[in-house]
């Protein structure tokens, strides 16, 4: 080779490397300006018209959607529509068979002997799975436990033919309500079983809640072992349970009756509702987003799930609205039954197994629509490294972080997902409204809701761009 | 010197060299811990004890705190009170003159000429320093301005004699409220001067809120300048407001009728409310903590700002009750009439000034008692790198961040002050409540509220033992 040529060969290797370096680093900060315009659309679309709160209205009108229940089934057809509408590339339902609880109408509780109390009614509601009283008011003493885990120590003597009272405060000293919540849980979860076991004929449950209304807030138990006689079991209002716990320390030997007619009714035919839009580069690869459908029905479910659940429909709404063309396929599922089955989430993994489905992220939004702060990330630390990169991207839209922690639900059952994702909001008044009849439209904020709209909006979109 | 005593000499300096920086490192960490336990403690002290939260309760009990009305009195005794009860080491009241305006009795709107709508009623309130319409109905045609900007196109022609009706939305698509709101108070401040300039009768504008409801949201207008004759000037209901405008649209020779009966009544006199808990170190570096003790009439002026006036005085409450002897001054201030005049700002600078006062630090709250971002900064860069290495520390109370920022309109008047600091609380749902009967009790969160009260607290002990 002759010198000349070589050096001519030089030049143009470096040519090309520098030109290649250029090239790599234009199109990285193009792509980012890109993105940046996508993000701003994303937010402004979001805030200024509002579409998912709007939605919102709608869905509350409604009513509150128990599993099983009819308004659950209008609920399925409303979204089902507003899909079409919006002109998703494919609609469909999931039929799945779901537990059916009903309320009914009868839900009373008052103290029978005391010495000035005779009559005062007690606030309660039954806890999902709970029988009732049989058209009779279960009349006993009540015995008082005031630390769920302190009942291990209670003894069939104190316990038999007793109400059981699981009274252990949500412990608002802690800066995450979360924590508070999966504290004082159990006794509403597990309370009714343990006290069964040990002979007693039904339990009232401390609301669990941040909140010191009278407002009961419901939720379901965990199921009876067969071996364990089901009975009676509600949750009464925090005044209430305050009122109920100074009176039994002055009159311990206070009887109260209950009445209920609440009943599991078999199962009834429900659905998930899926809708899709296709990507235009790997349509194989499936970027779930969602929330469950399902709710309690105290209020209207609005935080519980409704707001997050329109949050997920409108990813879809924008993607077509904003004409993103998504280069991966973005569905959104609503999951039925999660508040007291799973139903949906455990029939939506086993089609998606079935069907051989290649889920590359699903996302859940299942924490209410309050003003956002991160995700949470199930997936490994070199995953989580590379998507808090996007985090200037998200940050217009409030989030702040994005880090390991749980995802969500629904999305747990779904087999080799990159990436599980969870939407997490601010805590600080969840538990206020949480399965009560405080869980209404008029609690959720327009630029809260929309602003969470905005994350996961933004969040999926980068996924379905860049992969992960 | 020898050899030995040389190498003795050089083993002897390595020594203090390396165990003065092993005292260092202990110091710095055993410090930090000592913070950390401090932060700790506030925190669980203000979320469980939800003390600020009772308080406010009692101060919403006295009713809303105009500048210079019964109820603002009665609420500068409540608060002396609460001072002297907590145990402060001084407390006392700064004598000042406040404007005081009256709403009255009557204010009504209606359309008085149209061909369906005569006698449809607008919902408005009188703006702060109205005039009344002199016991008569002010009635005329209208003429309604889009956005404020464009008013310096009308003419004479188009004006004079005519109701002029400012309805520029607020831009909700904005990520920032502060930013929507900024741009929309325009109209409110100068709309009724810059419309009498050119010969209108009165003005109504559009509420300066991010919620689309249709209560009528007040605020004070700018003083109108001797030569420009002084009209009514009304705040209208968003509703009515996209009422009105689609009847001009369709009927543009439509009228209306205004009765107001508000009026300015002089001058009234008010107070400041000061007390100290005196630095056991550097008892004349003084750390104020503070916000405004005035309101607006509508609701109970909960967020704007009793609720962020109690958070400062909570910092006072738990310096002594969590027995945390702060080697500086911390003084809280409740500045008197900042809604309509900033008098109680003016004067307590000008006291601070001729008292020769050393003011080391000053915290204003005056953005709501939301959930806690940061806090916002006027000094120079060192001294924020400086504060932002507390930052581990206030992030238990949500603080995400410290950076240079505007502070607040009371503290603004004292004059050098080494760090103005404004604590920043999420503004997304602050424009919804501001200025009017939204703002009342209910509408704060006792765990938002008190979270703010722990980041204060935390911040206001930080400087008052680290100095700055």
């Amino acid at each position: 080779m002759s010198g000349i040529k070589f050096l001519f060969i030089c030049i143009l290797l470096c040519a090309v490397i520098v030109g290649g370096l250029i090239k790599a680093n234009i199109f990285e900060s193009s792509e980012n300006q890109n993105y940046t315009k996508v993000a701003d659309s994303i937010l402004v679309y979001s805030l200024q018209e509002q579409i998912g709160y709007k939605w919102l209205r709608e869905l509350c009108d409604i009513g509150p959607r128990l599993s099983g229940s009819e308004q659950s089934i209008q609920a399925i057809k409303w979204a089902e529509n507003k899909f079409i509408e919006m002109g998703c590339d494919s609609v469909w339902l999931q039929p799945v068979m779901v537990p059916k609880w009903v309320r009914g109408n009868i839900e009373e509780a008052s103290v029978t002997k005391s010495k000035n109390f005779v009559g005062r009614p007690l606030n309660i509601a039954s806890l999902g799975r709970s029988v009732g009283t049989n058209g009779v008011v279960t009349e006993a003493g009540v015995i008082e436990v005031k630390n769920f885990s302190d009942f291990k120590n209670f003894t069939r003597e104190q316990v038999e033919g007793k109400i059981v009272f699981f009274n252990e405060p949500f412990d608002n000293s802690l800066l995450g309500t979360f924590r508070g919540y999966g504290k004082a849980v159990q006794q509403r979860a597990k309370g009714a079983i343990e006290a069964s076991k040990l002979g007693a004929i039904a339990a009232i449950v401390r609301s669990v809640t941040s909140k010191p209304d009278n407002i009961p807030h419901v939720g379901t138990m965990s199921a009876f072992p067969d071996s364990v006689k089901q009975i009676p079991a509600a949750a009464i209002g925090v005044e209430d349970a305050e009122f109920l716990s100074k009176l039994l320390y002055e009159e311990p030997d206070i009887e109260i009756g209950i009445e209920l007619d609440c009943a599991n009714m078999g199962e009834a035919q429900s659905y998930n509702v899926v809708a899709e839009v296709k990507g235009n580069e790997f349509p194989n690869e499936i970027i779930v987003v969602g929330g469950h459908f399902d709710s309690w029905d105290k209020g209207h479910g609005a935080h519980d799930d409704g707001a997050p659940c329109i949050q997920t429909m409108e990813v879809l709404h924008q993607m077509i609205k904003l004409d993103l063309k998504p280069k991966r396929t973005i569905r959104c599922v609503l999951f039925i039954n999660e508040e007291n089955g799973i139903r949906g989430a455990i029939e939506y993994a086993r089609l998606a197994e079935e069907n051989n489905e290649n889920h590359l992220a699903a996302i859940e939004s299942d924490r209410g629509a309050f003003i956002p702060q991160g995700f949470n990330i199930e997936g490994d630390d070199e995953l989580i490294d590379e998507m808090q990169k996007w985090l200037p991207i998200l940050n217009k839209a409030k989030i702040d972080w994005i880090r390991k922690g749980g995802s969500g639900v629904d999305i747990s059952r779904i087999k080799n997902v990159t990436a599980k994702i969870g939407f997490v909001p601010d805590d600080q008044r969840y538990f206020d409204v949480h399965h009560s009849a405080n869980d209404t439209f008029e609690s959720v904020n327009p630029r809260e809701m929309q602003l969470g709209t905005a994350a996961i909006t933004t969040l999926t979109y980068l996924i379905s761009e860049e992969g992960i």
